[in-house]
């Protein structure tokens, strides 16, 4: 760890054992993250045998960021460097890596500032997502949320607009206003938005479906309604609600 | 083929060998087949060996139609019959069967009339791409045409409008007038649309790419074009061009 710091590597937090005897190298430790502006907590010792899922941590232990994912606010930082309305994708249990590369790619594309997916029941960035990406799960910022009912309700107060997909809904999505701060919500093909998820949704907005088949497929549906953003973002005067 | 004769069953073609000897069987082939305005052609019997990958023809045999697909002719009929402007996709080589059921679904979804595939080179409407399109290639109405290039030749003479994607292109595909009869062309991911189609296209489109990725998933790109086609055809006034 003394090295990592000392690299200036990423790291998140630094928990320290809080019975712990202080020598040089733990000393420069806490100085080394202190000009880092990282964390120092001290924590009981068994707390930190369960987090490093082994004894051998010595008394100290550094919490790294996973550096596939970002943070919501990242997202909202790009948005504004841009100075974009910002517009997210929120999926709501898309289990398919297929389907979950075919939308990061569609959501680069389209411009999109993030895509949000739930730590539970859902696809990640893994390498089949990342070639069904064609790569663009190495560009498109990504956040892993532990609890997305949570994360729906920061997003309504971060003053975005959540607009849900849903076969049953009254209006199109071609009949909202897309150009404000949005988060387009795209549930599993089986079973939708989940409840806690859905009850956050300001709008609910269905594709129209004019054959014999209920739904298209979710990366379809993801296209459709971002590039719809797209078209009222760059056509003057097209939102025709 | 008697029997199926006297069923009325689909047959399209009836050859038979130019030295056959004629009986009260084979007669009555003859006058059903007439009554049914089933053409009956003589053709060398080596011909029919060919054709049956068999010698136990019996000198003749009957050509039956391929349940699993229509004609161009189908489609502008199922346009008319709707009093809708054609709305037709060509897949210039798509050969994933996931993307061609995609599509697939996604032009069933989109009220289009038809998709057209070639007979090389191509996914086609097997068990896979069934699946894949949700059960949509139980309903959408596919042509499998010999040869692309003339293909687009006669549909152009139909007077449809022929819109090819191409990420070169220079007009943006909500840039057109998707209204009139149209026929969208979709190329591979790799190689795009080949040389003999593209030059029937009257049109070039693209759809804008704001990101690192320089292409969309074929079935994405499929679903924002025809999902334009549907708002245009939808929304008074609403063509941007």
């Amino acid at each position: 760890m003394l090295e990592a710091l000392r690299a200036g590597r990423e790291i998140d937090r630094i928990l320290m054992a809080d019975e712990i005897e202080f020598g040089p190298q733990l000393s420069e430790v806490v100085v080394l993250a202190d000009q880092q502006a990282i964390a120092v907590d001290a924590v009981p010792k068994r707390e930190l045998d369960r987090i490093s899922h082994t004894a051998k941590h010595q008394g100290v232990i550094a919490i790294v960021a996973d550096p596939r994912y970002s943070s919501i606010e990242d997202m909202l930082h790009l948005a504004a460097d841009r100075d974009e309305a910002p517009l997210l994708v929120v999926l709501d249990g898309i289990q398919d890596p297929h389907n979950f590369g075919a939308i990061a790619r569609t959501a680069n594309a389209a411009g999109a500032h993030g895509v949000i997916i739930p730590e539970r029941r859902s696809a990640s960035v893994s390498p089949g997502a990342i070639r069904a990406s064609a790569g663009a799960l190495e560009h498109v910022l990504v956040a892993r949320e532990p609890n997305l009912g949570r994360t729906a309700k920061y997003l309504k107060q971060l003053g975005l607009r959540l607009v849900g997909l849903d076969a049953e809904a009254e209006f199109l999505h071609t009949e909202i206003d897309l150009t404000a701060p949005t988060a387009v919500v795209v549930g599993s093909e089986g079973q939708g938005i989940s409840p806690q998820v859905r009850k956050e949704c300001e709008t609910l907005v269905s594709i129209p479906m004019f054959g014999e088949v209920a739904s298209l497929n979710a990366s379809v549906s993801a296209g459709v309604v971002l590039y719809e953003a797209v078209r009222q973002r760059t056509t003057k005067g097209a939102a025709s609600s």
